[in-house]
């Protein structure tokens, strides 16, 4: 038997959700195809309860300011760790719902739990069925990696997927792997007492560029847990836990948190059975700005791609593979200003154009150290920098990188102003409160100033 | 004996500082003029030393969320006053000397530690000697209003220019008046543990226009202290402190903070011996954007003109004046975004136009209520609400009102929007991260779409 559908989503994920939101306003025959667990990675296991997790953790770590305040009875605090597990599963219960809400809709015909294997580019095997569709729309997200090697203890490895299903945390835990989640998590474990060693093969976290930033960054976060930088790790089963060697430094752990990235979700798809040519990394070769596969009529959408892992990117890719889906067209849209964000204490976060897509001698770098940042000294959380990245010749702002406190709302402030293409004298004629955090970007775009080509007289009036 | 002057500028709080900026650049001969303690009406007694003794009592009042989190001892923590007002006056000190540094600077033929007092338009009396100037810059600030009849128990009452002397604070307190001052020192005082009572003549705080923002704003603050709105208070010394009547209610306290807001520092200036003409309130009538006093020589800065008694408008305003002032031109500049931030919890700040100056049946009003807002659910912070004025017309986002969590980086972001004229169909075309508190005013912009009189097929997508 078989069925024709205008669109097949295979994935009811974030971007297969967005997908879906537009190819629902053209038509009525789709079908939504998903083997797994439905709710989002993002309201599962991701974005969501990890904020949870991080919150009670800064909010317990808080304590550490309070005796310089004037509070006492900062020692009597502690952490009831089975109570913080489940105050994070509920709340992660909450949105995992809100996500349901769309596919709780769907009939059988309109949501078919299995999973979807190509037969060529128009025809998906679904368990046992076949689909004929005019278009198809790829978005199987991602798996946590776990290497090979380390099968052999995996009860001993934990990702993601599992972390915020403990009822109780280990003693100690090695995180290796310091992306964001690594470092975010590596962070809340320590804070909330865990006994954490982070270990990345790279010298720079978050995959910051910015040496500056990376250095405060690595600095203040390494208060927190030791941060072996620079050095693979080995892990070797013992008869104490899992020993990790980094170098020529060693620990041993009850366990290992593997934030070593993710990859995609194509194991059970049969891309080779496809007309589209893969990359290296086995991706298909697609467009960002149509996400159309090669001249095909099919549309790859959300972190499957690997291209920008964060869930308003996989709203943004599905929207515009919907788009394009339901019509068979490859209409390109602008993509938004980057914008990543890691939720740790300094929040770090990068803006637009890094410095590896910058020509050096073409920029200024705004800088702000937030030492004496009044609002940050407030807060008691002035160590901090921002960088902003300037177009000599005309005062553009291409892009930032940052860790400072609330560096989430000035990385919004900054790729708002990116987007729109704003220079620096834009944005110092910008109303800037006080004392609010914004005002060390303000102290950046004065410093850069002296180092355009271009200048005004009184950068922050503007003639009526 | 008569000096010449380029520019006399009479007071040395933040208007004067600015417009000095401004001044130095173009001549030396200038005299900076202050009888008073010098360091700003800011970091002496106002945004400074406010915001830090909020942060602390925030800081404390977190506890109520420990238990739900998973941490433990909550009940365990108390208040060191006489330690929180030493944290307080230490950092207020930071601030005052970092504003000192200008006048550091100065030798005594430009700074004259005296009151002045106009002879004429040109001329100055300054500590018995005459100062002509080519232009005057007024910049003498506020003084907090005390009403005549409370001079009887003057010594009850305590102002913000008293309130962070304070070694200890009295156990109960009547706060009068809720502007933004009132209402930040209420709650913060409320939460520390002094037994306040709030009241105010008018039904609205923080001069909110909006009936839903200032309803929510007061139910909510309302929970960490009364407030009596509607009801002129009367003060009455008794035995035991000050007997507050306001109606059918009436409290007794130790103290009365009076919150009732600031009066221009015009006591000993000799406005009358000016040709300039004064308004209903004895304030010079000048122009806002060009802050001359009619078409004189004088020019008039900072919250002594009472129009907009904030920091960010004062430098604004003395920047003007200054550039004007040492010109003896009157060139017009753009006012900035309106934009007030309540410094409470939730933050109550609003931006650009509010509904007394706007036609209700031209905009159409995209609310959000922070209920299920993914952050600040997992921030504990989830009453709130936003409201944007949208033209129905054209999408053009014209003002908001809020009062809820980070309210304080929203507004900065609706504020750079308004100023550069942004519908409702550009802003959601910006990046939105998540979860982040910026997806509260995503999903108002998107709650308002069908009610504006235009349309855009996928408001989110803009085609390359």
């Amino acid at each position: 038997m078989s069925r024709e559908v205008d669109v097949a989503i295979i994935g009811a994920g974030s971007a297969g959700l967005y997908a879906l939101s537009q190819v629902r306003r053209k038509t009525d025959n789709f079908v939504l195809i998903d083997g797994g667990e439905l709710g989002t990675t993002c309201a599962r296991v991701g974005c969501m309860p990890s904020k949870v997790f991080i919150q009670v953790a800064d909010d317990y770590h808080r304590r550490s300011i309070f005796a310089r305040e004037g509070i006492d009875g900062a020692d009597q605090l502690g952490v009831d760790i089975p109570a913080i597990m489940e105050h994070v599963q509920d709340l992660r219960d909450v949105f995992v719902d809100k996500t349901l809400g769309v596919t709780d809709g769907l009939d059988d015909e309109h949501l078919v739990r299995a999973y979807a294997r190509f037969i060529d580019d128009h025809t998906l095997e679904v368990g046992g069925e076949q689909y004929r569709a005019g278009a198809v729309v790829i978005a199987t997200g991602t798996v946590p990696v776990v290497p090979q090697p380390w099968q052999a203890f995996i009860d001993d490895i934990i990702t993601t997927d599992e972390l915020f299903e403990l009822e109780d945390l280990p003693a100690s835990m090695a995180v290796i792997g310091l992306g964001s989640i690594g470092l975010e998590i590596g962070q809340a474990l320590a804070r909330m007492g865990v006994d954490v060693t982070g270990v990345d093969l790279l010298e720079n976290i978050a995959k910051l560029q910015d040496p500056v930033v990376n250095q405060l960054a690595v600095e203040t976060i390494g208060k927190d847990f030791p941060l072996w930088l620079g050095q693979a790790a080995q892990l070797e089963k013992t008869d104490d836990g899992i020993r990790v060697r980094a170098g020529d430094r060693e620990v041993v752990v009850d366990k290992v948190l593997a934030s070593l990235g993710r990859r995609p979700g194509f194991d059970r798809l049969g891309l080779e059975n496809t007309s589209l040519q893969l990359d290296d990394n086995g991706i298909p070769v697609y467009s960002a700005e149509t996400m159309q596969c090669g001249d095909s009529s099919i549309y790859i959408a959300g972190d499957v791609n690997m291209d920008r892992p964060l869930l308003h990117e996989a709203g943004h890719e599905g929207r515009v593979a919907g788009y394009n889906a339901v019509r068979n067209t490859a209409v390109a849209f602008k993509r938004k200003t980057g914008l990543a964000i890691t939720f740790c204490d300094p929040n770090v976060a990068t803006v637009g154009a890094q410095l590896d897509e910058l020509d050096e001698a073409a920029i200024a770098i705004a800088e702000m150290q937030f030492g004496p940042v009044g609002r940050a000294l407030i807060i008691g959380k002035n160590r901090g920098v921002i960088r902003v990245y300037v177009n000599r010749s005309d005062g553009r702002v291409l892009g930032a990188a940052m860790a400072c406190v609330k560096g989430e709302n000035l990385a919004h402030l900054l790729a708002w102003s990116i987007q729109q293409r704003m220079t620096v004298f834009d944005m110092l004629k910008m109303p800037f409160y006080h004392p609010v955090i914004e005002e060390a970007l303000q102290g950046a775009l004065y410093g850069v100033l002296s180092e355009l080509d271009i200048s005004e007289d009184v950068v922050e009036l503007e003639e009526a």
